[in-house]
């Protein structure tokens, strides 16, 4: 077996805003992605994560990873996301390093 | 303090086979895994997140993290897990670099 | 566009804790984190994460995650929360690199 290098963009943001966010991955080339619910706080943003009764409430953000194969598909990503929604929305963007097991599923 | 070089292997697959990718995990010697509640949409399962009044189905699948002390144990874990059950369910797996501090848990 | 260098710190420990967590990390100046729902397993601490009855307590763990410019803050907030909660509750810590964008937002 071999590990083969791609590039993991991670998004967080407003879950409102979760299917333009996917729009764009998917405009971008991208053929699969992986939400995860999120809290936190941000600049412009403060959601409470202490409470055990409002659970749901407390994960009204979502934390959105895509892998792609190549730093460009990875920027234009990340900047077309920037561009069209975090000028209204609170958001963060940022690209890791990765190795995949399978890369021709991406 | 010094922080010690580690691998984090990420699974991404269905709930339903998260007990046979954990039994997998401990096998090839890990002691630890962290589970994290996911949706999203692959080569063979699209699950919608948008809707609020679902949102324990939308996370129907799960993001596996595992810390480990190596690239073999790392391929291992990795390697298994997809032949075991990627022919069957869908799945990704890939591995990060990571620094861990009290490497001696691990 | 050009991507910057910074470190993201992930923390994983019991929902209990976050809020001195997170008090820990802002204290160290950092000025947001993403908070997200975990279960699993570690040295100390025995989650189910199987029954889906019970999707909302699986999850009683957290995990923490922070963007930073600098080792240094990185290795600070990581020894003052391993100093003042893992005595005596279960947590890892771990540092990767990542790229972001807009990195004055940080």
């Amino acid at each position: 077996m071999t590990l083969h290098r791609a590039e993991k963009v991670i998004i967080i943001t407003e879950k409102l805003i979760s299917k333009g966010v996917c729009d764009i991955i998917e405009a971008c080339g991208a053929t699969g992605y992986t939400i995860v619910p999120a809290g936190g706080k941000g600049n412009r943003n403060i959601r409470p994560t202490s409470s055990r009764a409002s659970v749901i409430d407390d994960f009204a953000n979502v934390k959105i990873e895509v892998i792609v194969n190549g730093k460009e598909i990875a920027e234009k990503i990340m900047n077309e996301v920037a561009d069209q929604f975090f000028q209204n929305y609170p958001g963060i963007t940022y690209v890791e390093d990765v190795e995949i097991l399978r890369p021709k599923k991406f």
